[in-house]
């Protein structure tokens, strides 16, 4: 699913506006805290996990609507600097009872860091329309 | 919780660096799609509730690191103008067994539009320190 490496500006500008706890956007207030430093809002690693998501999956295929995610776990922190990439291992795969030409994906996602660690995982479900409608079952 | 009014340029400059599928960035195939415009991400709704959430919880008391959110759901499309204001149900407080100075909340969060119908839920954990530390159980 590729890479992406976290902007220290990035980090920050993302926290200010969305997330501004002082361990992501108070540097002094971070180093004296339990990580020695500042760490990335858990939404913007999320957002990262979509950008690779979209770029790897979604825009190469015909998604529709996500209807949510399940279990978003943040498991490690996530630092300026870190190269996080992404690993998307299928569950299931559910034809639409009311449209034979949709189905849904249930998917387990995580994003690793350089040193292999796990730092976020999330379950998710988005539809696709498929590639070609399955025909209806005969009639026996 | 406040309210929060979604942008329509932060709404697509978010969808361009983070969630680039048409139904957020291109404004001719939104038109054409299934919502007749352009939507929010799903990631920048979950960011401006994690806004507001900070504002008026968060970072008025001593909050810890969260371990993750369940049941993340997208309801309904978010548009930009759209007023959207959070709700914030407490399900359980759960005191840490390792350390009594601290606890997890266990919470049902919603945004809603304008016309009072839920676009967002999930049901989120944030740990807290406790406002003062209670005495271990007397031995008896």
């Amino acid at each position: 699913m590729g890479s992406v490496v976290v902007d220290a500006a990035e980090m920050v500008e993302f926290a200010r506006r969305y997330d501004p706890q002082p361990i992501h956007v108070d540097a002094a207030a971070a180093m004296a805290g339990p990580f020695g430093g500042l760490i990335a809002s858990g939404w913007l690693t999320a957002a990262l996990f979509m950008r690779l998501f979209v770029d790897r999956v979604l825009n190469r295929s015909h998604a529709l609507v996500s209807p949510g995610v399940e279990e978003l776990r943040w498991l490690r922190p996530v630092r300026a600097g870190d190269v996080l990439s992404g690993r998307y291992h299928v569950l299931e795969v559910l034809e639409s009872e009311r449209d034979p030409a949709r189905g849904t994906v249930r998917a387990r996602a995580e994003l690793l860091n350089g040193g292999g660690e796990v730092v976020m995982s999330l379950v998710a479900r988005n539809m696709f329309r498929r590639r070609s409608a399955s025909s209806p079952p005969p009639s026996s």
